[in-house]
């Protein structure tokens, strides 16, 4: 094939690796339990209600255009480092390592100048310093809460995660969205009352 | 449910809703050759391609939150309408009259500020008249060339569909971004060169 510059040949090179995300599979189920949703579905939801909740993040004034860059590129690192469940303590101990590699490997595709960016803002969303990756983080927690409790427990019943659990691992929401947060907790004890999760088991309470 | 605001409550409603896309087949197949590509994996990957190629847009100067935002939900009318194949001819007669007929029922979902937006987006992207606009249109022709071309000739091989109608089809990446129209075009010729599709019959020539 004649390209028309070796730029536009990487940039498309990374383009058509990412095409992978489509089969790296999360724990969260559609919201008609159907299936396992996947990576790039997953990122683009997140895009989508960074596009539409913005008026909830917990600080104002923030680059939504780099929120929705996190959201759309945070898991492209799982393609080599596969998804690890939330909720496995063993999977997580060497998640980080896993992913470092990745991202040197992947965001390595691209010319140098968008290496550069795409690598920093994944750095940036895992660092959790900034309003807008505290935000993205937000939706990256909230959306999987929406689609297993539509989904009827979705992931956390196929995985009998108790609600203590879920409550501890998405309080994180707060951080980037408190209004958000406050939605999800009450799903969180619907789901409880609606029989969908267990609580916790007595003596963790 | 207690819900926090009426407001939030319906954006969530939009949200989950429109999980649907996930659901929505398209005729272009992911780069594995392993099965079709839905709707929402579709708009995630040209809103990356939006991000990442922005460089190439005819027009300089371009807001490219716009144009991501565009690329994210200018498929969900497709919940309703169903994706209707480039390439058929009856099926795109009455395309538009279904697409309106679904636009004003999903966007409608969301408070009526972001429906507005929303529905303004999608109408911005299908009048083709902004700079925005077809720059988002030429990812939206660009990403089935380089997918398809990838899965060796992908959903053009499996409906036989003939080199001179996938450039006629496909020339309206040049309005949008000129180089990627040429990288596009070397693609498709290539296709023909490896075997992967036909050209035009010769009484079409």
């Amino acid at each position: 094939v004649k390209v028309t510059t070796d730029r536009l040949e990487q940039q498309v090179r990374f383009l058509v690796e990412i095409d992978k995300s489509k089969q790296i599979l999360r724990q969260t189920l559609l919201v008609d339990a159907s299936r396992q949703e996947n990576d790039a579905e997953h990122s683009w939801h997140l895009a989508v209600m960074a596009i539409l909740l913005s008026e909830y993040a917990g600080d104002a004034g923030l680059d939504l255009l780099r929120v929705v860059k996190m959201a759309l590129i945070h898991d492209v690192v799982e393609i080599d480092a596969g998804d690890t469940f939330v909720y496995d303590a063993v999977g997580n101990a060497d998640r980080r390592e896993r992913e470092e590699r990745a991202a040197e490997r992947i965001f390595s595709i691209l010319p140098a100048d968008l290496a550069l960016e795409m690598r920093a803002l994944w750095e940036e969303f895992e660092a959790q310093e900034s309003a807008e990756a505290r935000f993205a983080t937000a939706l990256d927690r909230f959306q999987p809460v929406l689609q297993n409790y539509h989904a009827g427990g979705g992931g956390w019943r196929r995985h009998s995660i108790t609600s203590d659990r879920i409550l501890a691992r998405n309080e994180q929401i707060a951080a980037g969205a408190p209004a958000l947060w406050e939605y999800a907790r009450n799903l969180i004890q619907d789901a409880v009352r609606q029989g969908f999760i267990a609580e916790a088991p007595p003596e963790r309470l």
